[in-house]
């Protein structure tokens, strides 16, 4: 057969990212390239026990239809979490999602016709690019300092933009620079925002995951009319395999996202969302978080120390405060080319071009240290170290 | 906030059917309007087991992220069952999805850009409707008789409709009417998509469940040059709660479904998929559909007995092999008028108008008998029988 397919798909079949992680799939490749919580530390004793007590208790509905907006106990404890951070909620702005991807793409389909503008950080999360091309959106990066988007920037982004429907940020430990926008970046954001009359999606997948420093209010508690639709996910303070988000945002808005919702898988999966309720009665989720922000604590600052060490003086890198990434800049490299020594000193790194929209700023490169065990951290980052002045001694030489 | 939607967002915020199942919820209606397996038939301890064995064995792979093609134990199970139905396939055939409603979002997504036509049983499932209408799909309903759409109307609304991207087919039982596609016409449906080159999209959540009759082999056996695709669930024949279903189709273009899912949900549910898989390796899943179809052989026996009892007499209604659906036509009735009645009489139906894409024929309503008890039938039967006679009463009074 030869396919017509609808402009939603994209021209090339080519996944540069898949490639990447296959290469670093190698099992004698230590691949920070990836962006996976550890699975070690997955509750799985106590989600069987919930898993179980689901099936006992109430068997024959968790495996029935449910409704679109998602299991009214779930969305209670979700608003209990959500309320504690400074999120005023209830159940009826809440809707569950099959996982953050999910949100970003039901608001991309509410909100995005063709030509239409988001802007995002540059660089930001891959994935949420895919989606804003796949609705045909005009996609603008504004560029970052080490406290995230620069607001001066966005301004002028959203001043050249008039048919920008809105901001896409990250705005704790983004994916991938690590980086954290202060409380008055936040707030300057929400005053531009109001100002252009844009909305502004929080992606906010690892903000419980801070094991140093202050914590920060989400940018939609800095809000005067509810035009922040606030998101965050299960999958890094839980397990990403139950693919269960949610987001926050005004009732009336929820009711066009169950709308769209019934129409793309009419619900999430209702027995997982049984099960995240139950193990949210039945155990302390944020004693769960303090073990998960412990090891991450411990595996970024083995990773810092190793990369002070053995990285040439003049990269930079951001210093997450939580969250699973560093981004590293080593100027004058070519990341494709330095991906390719890194493969033969057997370590991997996700290169940082396909992170941005349009402007790429080269030799950057993402690392994670959520998913490696601290001494092949410190053995991957020697040989990172190495690779990195091979690859500028060989371009010295060229 | 004054939102400015997308042009996916529908125009209204009404749910008509949606109101109609929130009226016939009154727990002393006995509501035929809902499409719900029977939850009395889960394999609740079954399910329950497998998931114990899941967590045992292999906890902390299904609670991690996973690949968009979907979990490869779960394929290879499908493809199996996929195989003994006659649809020739492996694992690389597969994707699965959150469920069918997922199923039809990704095809319109890949397929349809605004315009473009789509071809549909008229009545057909609602839902679908709504997924093709969010994409700006030009709907074309083609009629129906008792052997399911007519091959002489499809062929005029594809030459008709030269910027056909597909044809959506329920042959199997068809939701809302019950009806059944003939082999012969299945063929014709095949030999129609080739002459003019457009796709097929067939739908089969209740060819598994035929109670009556002998199997028609699916539509995608007739093909020639895997134009078909073919998609189903396991809603009707195990639990609709899980959300999982899957798209058997060419390689090439299940390599399309898998960058769209990840771009609209990374995966579905990867615990649910292993709990699955692992229940159909612990258990003859055929064996449990013998159970639910004996059930359901029983209802739409009792529900058919009684509506030849005390329907009037010039009412026509499918007879259903199998499935969930009895589908009538009371002509000179109006539907809403009728449903009115009925709910003065504790009973209710789905009127038939959202099923139609285009011209509405009047009079028709679907019934479903697979989520109630025997008794509740006949007593159902007997109301929706005396509203239906007092409703024509009052419009020949009028």
């Amino acid at each position: 057969m030869n396919y017509q397919f609808s402009n939603n798909v994209p021209a090339s079949d080519e996944d540069p990212v898949g490639n990447i992680l296959k290469v670093a799939g190698d099992p004698k490749v230590i691949s920070f390239a990836g962006g996976l919580p550890a699975p070690e530390l997955f509750p799985v004793e106590a989600l069987k026990q919930a898993t179980n007590d689901v099936f006992d208790e109430s068997g024959r509905q968790a495996l029935q239809y449910s409704i679109a907006a998602g299991d009214p106990k779930l969305r209670e404890q979700i608003a209990q979490r959500m309320n504690r951070s400074g999120i005023k909620c209830d159940i009826d702005n809440i809707i569950i999602t099959t996982g953050s991807q999910q949100s970003i793409d039901l608001t991309a389909k509410i909100f995005v016709n063709p030509g239409d503008t988001v802007i995002v950080e540059q660089p930001t999360y891959l994935c949420a690019l895919d989606v804003f091309r796949s609705y045909g959106a005009h996609i603008v990066g504004v560029p970052m300092d080490d406290d995230g988007m620069q607001m001066d920037a966005l301004e002028q982004a959203v001043q050249a933009n008039p048919n920008t429907k809105f901001i896409y940020t990250i705005p704790s430990f983004q994916n991938p620079t690590g980086r954290t926008m202060p409380a008055d970046r936040r707030q300057k954001m929400i005053e531009i925002a109001e100002k252009y009359n844009v909305m502004i999606l929080e992606d906010d997948p690892y903000g419980a995951i801070r094991f140093a420093g202050d914590d920060v209010a989400p940018v939609k508690t800095f809000e005067h009319d509810e035009r922040v639709i606030y998101m965050s996910t299960f999958s890094k303070i839980l397990a990403p395999g139950l693919r269960i988000g949610w987001i926050v945002a005004e009732k009336t808005l929820v009711k066009k996202f169950i709308l769209m919702k019934q129409t793309v898988d009419v619900h999430s999966d209702n027995l997982t969302q049984h099960i995240i309720a139950k193990y949210m009665a039945e155990n302390d989720i944020d004693a769960h978080i303090a073990k998960i922000k412990a090891v991450y604590r411990k595996r970024e600052g083995i990773m810092m120390a190793a990369i002070e060490k053995y990285f040439p003086k003049d990269a930079h890198y951001s210093h997450p405060e939580g969250g699973l990434f560093i981004w590293v800049e080593v100027p004058g490299v070519d990341t494709q080319t330095l991906f390719n020594t890194c493969i033969e000193h057997d370590v991997a790194f996700v290169p940082g071009e396909p992170f941005y929209a349009d402007q790429v700023i080269p030799g950057t490169f993402r690392l994670n240290y959520s998913n490696m065990q601290e001494d092949q951290i410190v053995t991957g980052i020697e040989r990172l170290g190495n690779a990195i002045k091979e690859t500028i001694a060989q371009s010295v030489e060229v």
